[in-house]
């Protein structure tokens, strides 16, 4: 069966997971700690990162995809049900720039030292508080949703008039950081209306329910109409 | 007119410009170096990272593109001549795969303690050398070339029969390390024999004539028979 191997608070295995629901595609769920030294998981994937999606597609085979944006990739070439990147190559291309944005400078600006020091230090059993970096992630994180808000402006979506990949992606990485309360919704009430707007989406429930032990979320986290 | 915003020795610069050279395209080479705070990068790429391509696309309009693997693959889709993705599903995701694979892991573990440390520091003006770190990118070095080994084994490139973007984007990358001599050629025949090949295509010559100013490149660099 289809297997995606993941960690509920890994922002791009959020994304894959999104893109499964909004295409209605069922699969497994098999947790893979990117810091155990798991052979599953080097097996699937040498580079051992974290997602790797396991399918066997419609045109027979088997096969091992990673990271996050080639299973996107895929995922919309295999199954172009619910289409998520725009049909104009330019859009293609603006869906894909801000996809890198949250899985490279997002990733090391912001995650690195918030949500990543915060759920999966803990969870790898090395959690450390470094304030200086947290208060730097903090700050980094209101840049960020400064030029989301400026995206907003003129678009309902964050690439145009309809969801795409970016939004995704963007959810998915502020999802998990707005799990340790570190997202300032009130100072950017354009980003808030968006996000509400994918929250409510079924494909985004799963992701709303999961916990991290010990690491209670923020009453506002699961609410639909914080 | 198309123009690629670069840097000579940047990996992922180079490969973009190979691409454009395999598919005959002509682009306007502007040298921009991301770490001067340059508005006209600023303005094509929020990210300020290069490279960034700037097209007027056969179906109208301009375009600012970035980063490589997404101009990579607007160039597939706006001018398919030539194609650099495989037919299959599959196959344009392991070759997805591998340019992550250099863009992340390889810039991670040797580009940034060799080639960036021997070429963009100088240019930056802030050269230093930490023999500690070169060590640990010489090691990481002969653990990439195994793997490309590996690959080479049943294939003539890196995903088959047919050169994809997959074989530039590792040879992209490879290049500017051996201007710096720091590829063990001997010890990975192999990867010497498949490296040869794409050396001797026209879309090198160009990248194989640049030089460092106050550095210069071993004499096997742009031997076509080193």
């Amino acid at each position: 069966m289809r297997t995606l191997l993941h960690m509920p608070f890994d922002p791009p295995s959020r994304m894959v997971r999104l893109v499964l629901a909004e295409k209605g595609l069922a699969a497994r769920l098999v947790e893979s700690p990117p810091w155990k030294d798991d052979p599953s998981l080097a097996a699937a994937n040498p580079a051992r990162s974290i997602p790797v999606l396991l399918d066997a597609p419609p045109t027979g085979g088997e096969i091992a995809v990673s990271p996050a944006l080639a299973i996107a990739e895929y995922l919309e070439e295999a199954y172009p049900v619910s289409p998520l990147l725009p049909a104009t190559s330019a859009g293609r291309a603006e869906v894909r720039r801000l996809v890198w944005w949250f899985e490279m400078k997002f990733e090391r600006e912001v995650n690195a030292v918030l949500s990543r020091q915060r759920i999966d230090a803990r969870l790898a059993g090395r959690l450390q508080y470094d304030r200086a970096a947290w208060l730097a992630g903090c700050e980094a994180m209101r840049w960020h949703l400064d030029y989301v808000s400026w995206l907003l402006e003129n678009r309902a979506w964050l690439v145009g008039e309809k969801m795409t990949l970016a939004d995704l992606a963007a959810a998915a990485h502020l999802s998990v950081n707005d799990y340790i309360g570190a997202v300032p919704w009130a100072e950017f009430p354009l980003v808030k209306d968006w996000y509400q707007s994918i929250k409510c989406r079924p494909a985004f429930r799963p992701l709303l329910a999961e916990r991290v032990e010990g690491l209670p979320a923020p009453s506002h986290y699961a609410d639909l109409d914080f």
